[in-house]
């Protein structure tokens, strides 16, 4: 087993300049893990931003496919992470070992999902107008664009997904294939799994020659406001709580030089149960329902917090099948004491309105999450009122029951924005009830129809976004490849040589890219 | 000649329920025209947002071709603005008839642009992933992304140019090309114009049948802010200053719902005069380098207003014909009596600083801007003092000669972000200062050669944006088709069935655009 050293990643070497230290802790126990880590000083946290941006020009300058071969061998290191790591991870999460080695899979997938990106070379945004020199009145230049990174990014992980949106997850990936080197804060819920793929990633940096500065990690409570206030960091990617995505939004907002912030944060996930299925369904769905809520425990970013329905007599049936699933479930260890505490408050918010009543599950206590069903009502919904609209982070669910077709188009309107939105339905339903898509696009990122929101595939058409406060801002994406335009801005050259011009904007395409010349798309050569 | 008659624009109806009433002057003789607005009230203001709210989803879901009619017809209305409406823009800003002329032509040249834009399909950024029900250990489901519009945007034209930048300049027509209704706030300095030109937009909106919303435009100063901070409105398109972008910015980023801006704000627009250069053609440079300083008295924000070279003989007399050329330029009338104000600070804010001198120019006094030339010690720029970084708004420019190349390269360090920077430079000067490009691309938006920065083609491959505190957002544009990509989010349908998905995303490609699908681009039909 590697050891754990506890120290600061800083500009490829370790530092521990600090006095203060943090434990891990075994999720399930709670007991401290025999790791020590020491925070990062401010004098730390200035040294990795400033490793960062001593590694930026290099690092965006290096040709895509070198970044490609470093994203590879993060990857290879990852899947070499064996069971040793995996224990860690589990003892850290309390997430089963099937479910790490899942995860462990798809974060390697996900780097070499951005690898293919990088040698693809859409990323680029290519575009060549060449010179008109006869036109009138006017000529015109020759102008190409293209994009490159934006610099030094600050990456926040998640405690859900201590692999997947963590230290190697979907914000690092994509920032560096971006050709910005990533200055990561490490997740309090579990400091050694983030030192263990810090290594990883240090030892891939090192087999693919980037420089050093490239991946720096610190450790620490609130060592992050002085990273997202650092000048050198250029943008900031973060996973977790509404809370804390909107104050590193305010802080960079306020910055001397405002950067730009994509927080993923808050999502209840609605999910409509139309008639018809609830007909020739329902059971079934009520099954497949209450496992997605279950899974992770609930702490899914993803997790179906709302399940919208019309009164009906299979809709009372339906509710009585989750109902019994919820009865049925066992108590569930979350990721840490915190997540346990924000739990228990947020079923006491429930319990404590009107029009909210509690159908199934065990008494809160102890230091495991009893899985529970509530109802409310819609006037909740209609009201505006906001303890509906807040995610609860853990396995529970609540049902809202809907009049008619037009209340149900009220309570979708009266939605916050979210990550995803979800019909169950069958074709007649959809017939009865397509005018709901419209509302549905612009409530969410990513529609679902027949499937459960907490399957997040890794792939080009993949949108983990939405409206706020889903995310801080709806343009992108934290999940798929598109996730590197975050972190990349255009560049237009006016006149240059090709010389002088980045290999994607070269007249021979060198790259064999994909670009738009003159307004077409082509691959071929363009004239000096 | 249309009646001007001053009201706001609401929702396809003139509104003037305010007691305010503004004036718009001669730019010229600075003496009140005979045309009264009335600033928007609360109300209005409000009523002005909840239009644009309620005309965005049928707007936004109007097929992109039924945009592109609207755009088109817009460009005819502008290009059918006669004389008597070119009369009017000459009055309210001291700029030429050819100039608004030109204009005119760029502005309707600039509507059409997005029009092809919406044909080309290309800012669908249509992506599918198609299901692999046999892949393991989980099969995929069908995944499909293409953007939409991000809702109602406010946008903020620009004084200095009353029709490109303005009532129907970029950010209009690439709001509305995303499919984004559009609340203006009409210029101060420009108000008839603005009136002439949204009845322009009306006139094509009722023509093409778009719905009524579509376009609204509000009078009035201080309304500005109600309208950034008001719920319906996602995102805002501004031009101007530093202080009043970075306002809007402010307060969209502490609204409940923070939502983008996209500002153009502050860029000096550097010019490297490199050695071999200026020796074979030093005057030219001085003569043609003046032109562009003089260009609309100075008030374009690409107006080059920091020029650096290194110590020589070469350098001493380029300064010598730079500093006769602006001693020949007669005073120029600027576009409104703030501008001149802000002229006559600026300069005298210069002349205050140790290590400025005035090289050139008549002392500033009249109604009228004195073309002015300074030199400052590079010193100033090494540490860190912010009087070189801010944009002066008029016919000036600021010489600093550097010792060497080092100087050279540590003078751009120094330098904050840039819409522009340009190198006038020799095959010979390439091969020595290659090294500066990577620093002006981390620096600027738009990186020229032998060029000069005042000249700003509308097309594919400009970039209009940079770096803080040129514009809010480097990721943007405000010029060129890429401008369209501000306004868009990405949605994923998971599992969609045919009937259901955006014409985008059908299996028969019934638009005939590119896609990438699993990975590749490709304009063929798909499975089911």
């Amino acid at each position: 087993m590697t050891q754990i050293l506890g120290h600061n990643f800083i500009g490829g070497q370790r530092s521990a300049a600090g006095t203060v230290t943090l434990q891990s802790l075994d999720a399930t126990t709670g007991e401290a893990l025999p790791y020590t880590f020491v925070q990062a000083t401010e004098a730390e946290v200035d040294a990795a931003a400033q490793a960062a941006g001593a590694a930026y020009p290099a690092f965006r300058s290096l040709p895509a496919a070198r970044r490609a071969e470093f994203l590879d061998a993060i990857a290879d290191e990852i899947d070499a992470l064996g069971d040793d790591f995996v224990a860690t991870v589990c003892r850290e999460t309390a997430l089963p070992a099937g479910r790490i080695q899942g995860e462990r899979g798809r974060t390697s997938g996900q780097m070499r999902l951005f690898a293919t990106v990088l040698r693809r070379g859409d990323f680029y945004g290519a575009r060549i107008d060449l010179a008109l020199p006869e036109r009138k009145p006017l000529p015109r230049v020759d102008l190409r664009q293209c994009r490159i990174g934006l610099g030094p990014v600050a990456v926040f992980g998640a405690s859900n997904f201590p692999l997947a949106f963590s230290t190697a997850g979907g914000d690092t990936a994509s920032a560096l294939a971006a050709g910005c080197p990533v200055v990561f804060k490490a997740h309090g819920g579990h400091m050694a799994t983030a030192e263990l793929v810090a290594l990883a990633i240090l030892r891939a940096a090192e087999r693919s020659g980037m420089p050093s500065g490239v991946f720096n990690m610190i450790f620490g409570g609130g060592v992050g406001a002085a990273l997202v206030k650092h000048p050198a960091i250029q943008a900031v990617g973060f996973t977790g709580s509404l809370g804390g995505g909107r104050a590193l939004c305010d802080m960079a907002a306020a910055r001397p030089q405002p950067i730009p912030v994509f927080a993923e944060m808050s999502s209840i996930n609605p999910m409509l149960l139309l008639p018809e299925a609830l007909r020739v369904r329902g059971e079934q769905i009520a099954s497949e329902l209450g496992a997605s809520v279950m899974l992770g425990a609930g702490q899914f970013c993803t997790s179906p917090g709302l399940v919208l329905g019309i009164r009906s007599p299979e809709f009372s049936a339906f509710l009585d099948k989750l109902g019994q699933f919820f009865s049925t479930q066992p108590a569930q260890t979350l990721l840490n004491a915190g997540g346990l505490c924000s739990y228990a408050d947020g079923l006491q918010r429930l319990i404590s309105v009107d029009g909210i009543r509690h159908l199934s599950g065990q008494a809160q206590t102890g230091k495991q999450a009893q899985p529970q069903l509530f109802q409310a009502d819609v006037s909740l919904l209609l009201n505006g009122d906001k303890v509906l609209q807040e995610e609860i982070f853990g396995p529970t669910t609540i049902v809202v029951e809907v009049a008619d077709h037009a209340q149900l188009t009220q309570a979708l309107n009266s939605l916050h924005g979210q990550l995803t939105a979800t019909l169950i339905a069958e074709p007649t339903d959809l017939e009865q009830f397509a005018d709901l898509v419209p509302l549905l696009e612009q409530k969410a990122g990513r529609l679902l129809l027949n499937g459960y929101p907490t399957g997040v595939e890794v792939s080009d058409a993949m949108v983990h976004g939405g409206p706020y406060p889903a995310t801080s801002d709806a343009r992108g994406t934290s999940v798929g490849s598109l996730a590197i335009d975050r972190f990349l801005r255009p560049v237009c050259y006016q006149n240059y040589p090709d010389s002088l011009l980045p290999d994607a904007l070269k007249n021979a395409n060198p790259l064999g890219i994909r670009r738009l010349v003159n307004g077409q798309p082509s691959q071929e050569a363009v004239g000096s």
